[in-house]
Parts: structure tokens; C-alpha cells; sequence
């Protein structure tokens, strides 16, 4: 991921080339084709071809079942060959930033996914459906709950699908602990806890640090693990938040959080208690109920996950890209109708939980209540 | 324990009958011939026939190597004849609450160790120590700081020993994590969780649930197990504190706190996160560090405890007596001047970050400094 050809493109984002008014210029989506594929593999574009799309998308791709790697959409010019030679990719479905919103022509790419810095999310999504695509969007799944509806409104108006990359609802582990939790395993749930977090040293230029690109530090990149983690360990939505944001090394974080501890409350009085970092290499979950336990540790890295019980069981399954599965599940619910393991309005949920997160710790730890009923529960 | 008993004891306590006042005609304690015991056993004297007296601390005092079962305190006279059949108690060496301080002429009593509630600690150890006795205090140390300070003026007053009952001071699990810190085992440590807590719900009328004799709910009964982990499992105390309280049980945790979370701040930057809870079984701590982790789950139990590490290692040792571990210490602080592993500082420190937490929670999530220095660290 070319960092200054990004920084470039999202200062003329900035600057006025807004969601709103961008690619009004396109024909309005026709959705009628997509999903018609007679149990075809549907063709995914990459959308920003960074570590993430390099190091594990694009791999992933190659094992799917119900989608492959069909297209690229990247800022870099010089990756395009290599891509293009890598993955077998032909010139035609091969994008730049630029040229993007002539993908709507292209009957070969039916899913875009958007990997780009977190400021770019929205533009592209909004694109991306606009061009009659169906959508999965990384995590966070944009700078702000307005974005994150202006994302779901464009989806839905284009009748196209819309997923967030949040890969742990189709791995596994999370759906064991899913179930654990619908079925009452170990009794009623009473207190979650969840970290997620890395130590950030090594790239002082790296996108991360820059707000406008992306939006907040350690809450939204890995922070959004551990909301999920405290919702689908306890099957609920909170009913409140407060936080609190830690920092040793301000003049490395200089716009970004470092550290955040939230304390969520859930609607029947189960405790939540998330710790969240770029500080510090953290990755569990663990559910507190009236009979018992369980833990993942890892609980959400790209795995192998593990994870115990109080009864001494092992928690184990056989690894899987996770992102295979997500992909697969995605595909298989725009060709089978098969449920949407992580719609958009799990990703606008979550979004709104970060942006109380840091409503609390600008008000200095304040409660601040929140209003999800069910939201993005699926 | 009987209930009754306790509580008229403690009401005439608080309708005045208070440490200034208390004992004032008792000679000042001649400690000169405690200690100067030539290898033999030191008496240990228990305040208080309750649960844990009863369950733990008296069975624990029939394998100890420097001290044993020496005598009794009790406000239930019943008592009086089934422990002194069963543990082969002396007639002379039972006391009850009113006759107390007579103890000062029994050469056959080192120790006296105040297992009573919580409000009563302050009364009863400051009269041990007026009666020329080492004194163990169980947590948590007193109602308040003030009364530790008082506690800890009356030992050095008397040149009594003071300890604290914090029997994972002397346990391995325990002194395996300080060694770990000590010697940067995985580094520099950047993160610290600890949850102490059990589910109570089986008798409404315990006195933890009256404040008046408890002070406070889930904080101060396993809060400080969470506080020590925290500080024990980073080499430093904290230098400032949030703290939230929860609550699902009104009805039953009508006086007293059911559940806390609290964040720590340490000098170098460590965040700490902590738990603890009359409404969850939760017992563990992790430190996350700059080259890997461990954890202790349960952390805080009579034990087995269990640990394991990030390099694959589990953390084992054979299991001994909590209690009796601690009081073989204490004993030998007294006897050969090794080091008190539990000093009345740690009590009175810990009850400063009590009081901070109590305060945090009054000032809705506040973060509030702390000034400890080094203050109980061993």
C-alpha cells in the first residue's frame, strides 16, 4: 500500500470530492444480473491493494469456493503487473482510482471490496454500489455513523449486498461461541471481557496515525473486535458505555488513541469490559456465566484461535482462512440468499459505539447511554 | 460466625466504644520477651470463629513449622467448648470480646489474629497490639484509611509485628509473577488485568451486606485480591484511578457495591484493568508484556491456583496451604527477622486506592491521582 498516493487521493476527498458528490455522474445501478450466476464463482475486485488485501485476501481467493480474485482497483500503477502476473488478472479488470466507476461495465466483477484507509470506505462503497456491485467493506466501516448510513442508503438503493470484513462471524470459534451463548451453556451470561490489541512501533508514517485517513487510532482499527467480541459473547447489545483512553507515547500517537478501556452495560445487567490497544499485544475473550466459563486466546487474530472451558473442555477446530470463509459465506448469500453473517448495519452499530466510546472520554468517563434495540444482531 | 452476637458488639463499637477509647486502661504492651522463643512454636490467637477461621486459618495452624493453634476469640460462647475439644485448646487461653485484653498477661499467645468483620478489625487490633501481641489483620485492613493509620501507629507504639492476611503474599504462584516482574521475564510489562469476584446469593443476611460492618460490598471483600494482582503483577503502584460500579441486584446488595470496574494508571505508563463482583465468579490475572504474557487463572483461590505463559510454559507448583504458608511467615518475620511479606503499609495503601475508587465512582468515572510512591511494596 503506496502510502503518499493515498494520503493524495484522500486530501482531494477531503477537499470536496465528497460522498455526495461523487460518481453522480453514473448510471444508477442495475442489480437485475448479479447473483444469477447458475452456481458460478462470482468475481471479486480488490479494492486497495495493501498488506491486508496482499497478505491475506487475495491468497484466500484462491481457495474460495463460491468467488475468486477477478479484478484490482489500486492507486499504485507499479502493482498492477505484479498483481495482474500474480493472480492471473486480466487488463480489463484492472482499475485505478480514477477510472473506477467504469467497473459498471464490467459483468466479470460482481463483489468490490474495499481495503483502503478508513477515509476512503465510504467514497468507494458508495461507488462501488453505484456501479451496481455488491459491497463488502473492511472495518471500521467508515469515519462516522452519518457515513456509515449514507453507505447502507446507497446499497439499498442499488439493490446490492452489503457485508462488513468482519471475518471472525465466519470463522468457527465465534460461531461456537455463538452458540454457547443462544444455548445457554454455561447458564446466564453475567460479565464479558474482551482485549484486542497490538504493539505499534515499527512505521511512524504509517496511515494509522493519520486522523484523517483514519479516524480514530486503536478503538476503530482493533477496538471494533472487542465491541463485536462483547456482542456476540453475551448475545446483546449494550445499554451504555464509558471510557477511558490511556496514552505513554504521545509523540508517536500524536492525533491518534493509544489505549482505551470502555465499560459497556447490557440490557438484563451483564457487565462488559474492553481494553483496546496499539500499545500493547492483547487478543482474548472471556464470558462469565452463572455455571461456569469460557475463554478464547487468541480470540480474534487471523488464527489459529483456541480457546477453554470451565469444565476443562478444549475449545478447538480445524484452521480455515478466515478470510475464505468470510468471502465464501458472503458469496453464498448473494447466490444462495443464505443469511449475511455481517450486514452493514452491524458495521453502522459498532460505529456508533465508538463514536459514544469517544463521547465518554471526552466528557471525562461519563455513562453514556445508548439506543441499539437489536441492531446488526445476527 | 453468629451473626447477633457480632452486630450487637459492633453497634456498642460504633456507638462509641471506639479505638481512642478503647483499652486506655491497659498497660502499655512489653513486647521485650515476644519473639525471644529459641526455635519453639509462636501461640497464634484467632479473633473470630467464622467461616474462615473455621474452614481454613485453624485446620491450616495444625501443620504450620513456627506457629500453631494457641488460643481462641470468640462472641459465641457454644463455640468455646467444641473448638477447645477439637483443636486441644487450653481453658486459659479463651477469651471472649469483653474480657479481651486480659490476653495481655497470657505469655502463651504471640500472635493474635483478627478475623472478625471488617469494622471490628481496627477495635480489635489496636487492642492486640496494646496487649503486647504481633497482630495479623484480615482484609480488608479496616472501614477507612484513618483507621489503618491508627492500626499501624498502635503496632509501632507497642513494637508489635503488623501483618495482613493477604495469604497470596506467601503462596508461589504469587512470588512466580514477582519474579517475572523483577527480572523482565517478557519484557517491559505494558498491561495488567485482573478480576477477583464469586456470586453471592445465598444468604441475604450476611453481614458483608451491611455496611456498617462491611464498609463496602465486592471492592473491599475481593476488590483488593484484583488491587494487589495489579500491583504485584507490575512492580509499582498505581498513580491514578477510575472506577465505574455496577449494578443488577438492588434489592439484594442493598447497602453495599455488587460489582466494580476500575483502571489504573502506573508511573511508566502500564494501564491497568480491573474487576471485581459479588454477582460473577471471575479469578484470574494477565500481564501483557513487550515479549509475551502470562496469566494466572484462578489467580486469587485458596488454590490450586493455575498459570501459563506465553512461550508455551506452564506455570505449576505443588500445592501447600495458603494459610499456612502465610502464617509460617509471619512467624518467622517475628522469629529470624525475614521479611514481612504483608505489612500493614500494603493494607493501608490498598485501602487508599479503595477510597480513591469509592470517590471515582461518586464523581461519575473521575480519574483520580494517586500519591503511593512505594508505599507497601515489598
Amino acid at each position: 500500500m503506496k502510502k503518499i498516493s493515498r494520503r493524495k487521493f484522500n486530501q482531494s476527498f477531503l477537499k470536496g470530492v465528497g460522498i455526495a458528490s461523487v460518481a453522480t455522474t453514473l448510471p444508477a445501478a442495475c442489480a437485475a444480473g448479479i447473483g444469477a450466476t447458475d452456481g458460478k464463482k462470482l468475481g471479486v475486485a480488490l479494492v486497495g491493494l495493501g498488506g491486508y488485501s496482499a497478505g491475506q485476501l487475495a491468497p484466500a481467493l484462491q481457495d474460495t469456493n463460491h468467488c475468486y480474485l477477478a479484478g484490482i482497483v489500486t492507486g499504485t500503477p507499479e502493482k498492477e503487473k505484479i498483481w495482474a502476473d500474480k493472480y492471473n488478472i486480466p487488463k480489463e479488470n484492472i482499475y485505478n482510482y480514477e477510472n473506477f466507476d467504469t467497473i459498471v461495465k464490467n459483468n466479470s466483477i460482481d463483489i468490490v471490496y474495499v481495503v483502503l484507509p478508513n477515509s476512503m470506505h465510504a467514497d468507494f462503497c458508495i461507488r462501488a454500489a453505484r456501479a451496481g456491485k455488491h459491497v463488502i467493506c473492511e472495518k471500521p466501516m467508515a469515519m462516522n455513523v452519518e457515513e456509515c448510513d449514507a453507505i447502507i442508503a446507497a446499497c439499498k438503493k442499488a439493490k446490492v449486498k452489503l457485508g462488513m470484513g468482519y471475518r471472525l462471524q465466519s470463522e468457527p470459534y465465534t460461531q461456537e461461541v455463538k452458540r454457547m451463548v443462544r444455548e445457554k451453556t454455561f447458564g446466564d451470561i453475567r460479565y464479558i471481557t474482551a482485549e484486542a490489541g497490538y504493539f505499534s512501533a515499527s512505521n511512524p508514517n504509517q496511515w494509522r496515525l493519520n486522523k484523517a485517513l483514519s479516524g480514530g487510532g486503536a478503538l476503530v482499527n482493533m477496538g471494533v473486535y472487542a465491541i463485536q467480541s462483547a456482542i456476540y459473547g453475551t448475545g446483546e447489545n449494550p445499554v451504555s458505555v464509558s471510557a477511558q483512553e490511556f496514552s505513554t507515547r504521545p509523540e508517536y500517537f500524536k492525533e491518534t488513541d493509544e489505549s482505551i478501556a470502555a465499560q459497556f452495560e447490557f440490557p438484563r445487567g451483564i457487565v462488559g469490559n474492553i481494553f483496546t490497544s496499539h500499545n500493547v499485544n492483547v487478543n482474548s475473550m472471556y464470558v462469565g456465566a452463572s455455571k461456569g466459563w469460557f475463554e478464547l486466546r487468541p480470540a480474534n487474530s487471523y488464527g489459529p484461535l483456541s480457546g477453554r472451558r470451565s469444565d476443562g473442555t478444549e475449545i478447538k477446530f480445524s484452521h480455515e482462512s478466515q478470510q475464505k470463509l468470510q468471502m465464501d459465506d458472503f458469496a453464498q448469500h448473494i447466490k444462495e440468499g443464505t443469511v449475511n453473517r455481517a450486514p452493514g448495519e452491524m458495521g453502522k452499530r459498532d460505529m456508533i459505539i465508538v463514536e459514544a466510546i469517544y463521547r465518554s472520554i471526552r466528557e471525562g468517563g461519563k455513562k453514556i447511554p445508548l439506543d441499539l434495540g437489536r441492531m446488526g444482531i445476527v
